[in-house]
């Protein structure tokens, strides 16, 4: 029997020895972009981009598409309770975990066609490439298409760690209650605790992903590996002041719930600043009541958050502009009060699988350097289940989030490799996985 | 003949002489206060306060009461083709210019009772009172209640300065086009420039208003002399910077336009407020784009002013904070645009005015100070015509263009007998006048 098995694999060919027996195996570039492009009907906005919002028609037409890729590619294709599309392709060696590698198509409204797309696609095509090659990896290999990701993550946060009443019966984006939009992708929320896997049940997760800044443009780089995503700490702060006559009242009588923003907006950039590091703190919005030229303003409200990859570093650095919030509104008796809403932690990827992605990047002469992701992924939802990878390539400009987002074809293709290849050495180091 | 008028003015009485022969000769702060009450009818709002808005029918209404009590105090009343309120009473000396008293009693939306009604009710009591006394002053006495103070002054400014056709054209706060409003009222917007009258063509204006600001209270004074009435300049900031992902975007790649207005507005307080004065600056509203948590604010609109009675101190701060602009844009890459608005001119009262009134309020045994006013006036569109004088009562807390704006009934009662006292003094002063 065992002569057998052998013979099978010999015969279906191993991945791990595939490159030797068929020259190196590599991604077929030209057919993701081919992919991508397809994809990018589905939502297609007049002005370029598209609008693909999760639970929306745009979504689900774009996943029959998908599915239909992943069908080709020799995937078992279901959807789980929570709408997830998961591929599954067997392994040959059953005792092992799956390694799951995936990301998500839908998109913000007016969004692009790479953030979620070109990941997403470079799995599926991970997996044709294997089933072209007849060839079988130790691992099972599971491609999961997250459902939205956009929103907050509910596809991934369901399978990672359930979803409770609350978020089912809240409204999406797309306008549907999130219950009734998983049920019109496929799920079932009745049954939404059986998209939950258990802590340690994955060998590990991999993502390929757009980098949505500009670091690797600039620095002329074509692979980042992730050190890990960022948590977010944020926060809606209201300042209460006094409204007045803004003719009338003397400077030294004045409560000016705006100029304390003013104050604080500057010395929040001054405390994120002084830290070595790159951490980023942000006031991205701001609103000033009565709000007309005449009158001092009595009332500010107004959006900051703050990011790192170390949570005790944005704790301190959220108690220092605490500290100085107070001592501004001593100034001129105006008073700060924070609100702080649903955050993230920070998520770290597996060194481990840092550096095997660093030497498979390496090994195809790509060069790489680390870095964390400024932006949410599924993949932190996906590091309650085991060890996580991420793969970055260029945005062009840094765009993301917008109909001018991309990414070259090159870096696409160079990135799916890079995926690929680490999929392959993760399989081969099976032991340690 | 000539003993005849002599006869006619020991019977009739003399107002200089009055006080001798009648005893110190005071208003009726009662009455005031009760044509106060029935004035508040007027547009008065459920919550309190009126909405007794320029050319609406609570407006007309108010004017035909006050029309009613002009009339009651021997005043000969007509309404100019500008829809201002004119009550005349004859001089002994037709050779003078009139004295012209009065104020306006439309409201803000949402005002209160006393900002305008106050002066306008005291300038009519002082012509009852004259009248009651049966006293002939040696100059012409005009009581005016002007037409739309709280739009755009549109009402002084016929008087003063003509109106052009696009004031006539433009929309009013009521809803109604300026010239349909006018016409409302009474006035004749085709023979608009009839209302004008020439520089020179009056002995003085004096104007008696509530302060709409804190100081006399605070300093538990009874009257403020007026030194002048401040200019404004505004002007509509635009900074551009450049939206980008809060989280991917490093600290030292961001294009902040809301960083930028934060430290404008701080400076601009560090600049008005680093110069020793009473000059004021705010930066009374602020919107940011796009908006979000998670998006670097890419362009900010303000709007700044900056108030006082120097018109070469304002242009000497705005320079400062356009310098001072320009400087903030260069540390992180955002532009600053200042669009200037329609402001106005300081206006100055007579010195010997000032005297004049600071000498009746002692005389009554008043407190005093002298101060700038903060907000604007018919005064200073009159300013153009002749000296003007302007006596300011204590705002309760300081509040004004609220239901909450109150003066107390002794305040106004002092107000109006300061006012008296002064045209008094003016009158005897026909040589300087």
């Amino acid at each position: 029997m065992k002569a057998f098995v052998a013979a099978l694999v010999l015969l279906c060919g191993d991945a791990s020895a595939a490159t030797h027996a068929h020259g190196p195996m590599r991604v077929n570039g030209p057919r993701i972009v081919n992919h991508l492009e397809a994809l990018s009907e589905y939502g297609k906005n007049p002005q370029g981009g598209v609008s693909r919002i999760a639970y929306s028609d745009a979504d689900r037409a774009g996943r029959e598409y998908a599915i239909g890729l992943m069908k080709d590619a020799g995937l078992e294709v279901s959807i789980d309770t929570a709408g997830n599309l998961v591929g599954r392709r067997r392994g040959s060696d059953a005792t092992l975990k799956p390694i799951v590698i995936g990301s998500h198509i839908d998109s913000v409204p007016e969004g692009g066609n790479y953030d979620g797309d070109v990941g997403s696609l470079s799995a599926i095509e991970i997996a044709q490439i294997l089933s072209e090659r007849h060839l079988t990896t130790h691992h099972p290999l599971q491609v999961i298409i997250f459902a939205d990701e956009e929103g907050l993550m509910l596809g991934s946060t369901a399978i990672a760690a359930g979803l409770d009443l609350a978020r089912l019966n809240s409204v999406s984006q797309s306008g549907k209650v999130v219950r009734d939009g998983i049920k019109f992708l496929g799920g079932d929320p009745d049954r939404i605790a059986e998209a939950k896997r258990a802590p340690g049940s994955i060998a590990a997760y991999l993502e390929l992903h757009i980098e949505q800044g500009g670091l690797l443009e600039r620095e002329n780089l074509q692979i980042g590996v992730v050190e890990g995503i960022v948590g977010i700490l944020d926060a809606e702060v209201t300042i209460e002041g006094f409204a007045n006559h803004a003719g009338t009242t003397p400077m030294d009588q004045r409560h000016d719930a705006l100029l304390s923003a003013a104050r604080f907006t500057d010395k929040l950039n001054q405390i994120i600043t002084a830290m070595p590091g790159r951490q980023v703190g942000t006031v991205g919005w701001l609103k000033a009541q009565p709000g007309a030229y005449n009158v001092v303003p009595g009332k500010v409200t107004l959006g900051m958050e703050v990011r790192d990859l170390d949570a005790r570093k944005i704790e301190n650095l959220y108690d220092q502009i605490r500290a100085a919030a107070d001592a501004i509104g001593r100034l001129n008796g105006t008073s700060f009060h924070f609100e702080e809403r649903a955050g993230s932690e920070p998520a770290l990827t597996d060194p481990k699988l840092q550096t095997l992605i660093e030497t498979s990047a390496k090994h195809l002469g790509f060069s790489t350097r680390l870095m964390p992701s400024g932006a949410g992924h599924d993949a932190q939802k996906m590091s309650k289940l085991g060890p996580i990878g991420m793969i970055f390539i260029p945005s062009v400009g840094g765009i993301s989030h917008s109909p001018k987002e991309f990414s070259k074809p090159g870096d696409i293709e160079n990135g799916a490799n890079v995926l690929l290849e680490t999929v392959l050495g993760l399989d081969r180091a099976r032991d340690a996985y």
